[in-house]
């Protein structure tokens, strides 16, 4: 019995674009959250010893573009949530957009075959392309939602959740 | 160009028992920070004017069974986040083990031809089955990290985010 790729691929649970339009609509609503901060809330509150928002998304951007190069290329590199972005919000979203743009560009050269295939990223973090992509999104989701907390304990309304517009 | 279905099925992003393998993972985390709350903060705890944890459990209990009932038999069901499940953690405990071996059941009815079709559930969330069951797992994700605030700010060590064993 066979089918024709045409006929096949109309089964896919997810396909690559949906995949990347799932993530970049979850960072559309992360950047909203970090425009929903006080400039200096951003830097400096946090609840419960945890970390500012602000060093948060400095663990996202160390994630999202240097993971998916390392992917893509598969040339290994360090893992580093410490990097200066500026010292303020303005400076955080002009690199939050550039990594938008760099993230669609690196996700238009992994070909699906390349979803299952396993890899150690950052030399740490072994699982297949799949499950390693999939904590990118789930780490954001994570982060995200205390910055929510955060947000809802300065008395100010996050965004909808389901806003991904 | 024609690929047998057997080559073909290789090439998949995700297959419906992974996603079903990183949905339980994540419930398996949610139910380690249900055990780590004391019981009357579960019932009473909340930051910011936000709802205690078991109130947002009772969100998560609310979508997964319900909502993949209605996905798998196409009967619409009404969205009921307010449901009693006791006034004690061992109570939302037994019915998160008893909806896990639903949520296995139910999954295994879902065939790969579904991801794709286009449902309105609970008569109100119009997206794909992917979709739907994406935000299944998100709004967990989200929820569970506003429980991480919670446990922080009473000064308990949460499980790790990476625990899904």
């Amino acid at each position: 019995m066979e089918k024709t790729i045409n006929e096949q691929t109309t089964a896919q649970v997810m396909s690559p674009e949906q995949f990347l339009e799932h993530y970049q609509g979850h960072r559309r609503l992360t950047k909203k959250v970090i425009e929903a901060f006080p400039e200096r809330e951003f830097f400096n509150y946090s609840i419960g010893g945890m970390r500012p928002f602000s060093e948060m998304v400095k663990e996202l951007l160390a994630i999202a573009v240097p993971g998916l190069s390392e992917i893509v290329s598969g040339t290994a590199s360090e893992f580093n949530e410490h990097r200066d972005y500026g010292s303020t919000k303005a400076e955080f979203l002009e690199k939050w957009d550039k990594d938008t743009e760099e993230i669609n560009q690196l996700w238009s050269k992994l070909s699906i075959e390349r979803f299952q295939e396993i890899i150690k990223l950052f030399g740490q973090y072994e699982g297949s392309v799949l499950s390693n992509l999939q904590y990118f999104v789930d780490n954001e989701i994570h982060h995200r939602a205390q910055g929510y907390v955060y947000l809802r304990a300065l008395d100010i309304e996050p965004p909808f959740f389901y806003d991904r517009a």
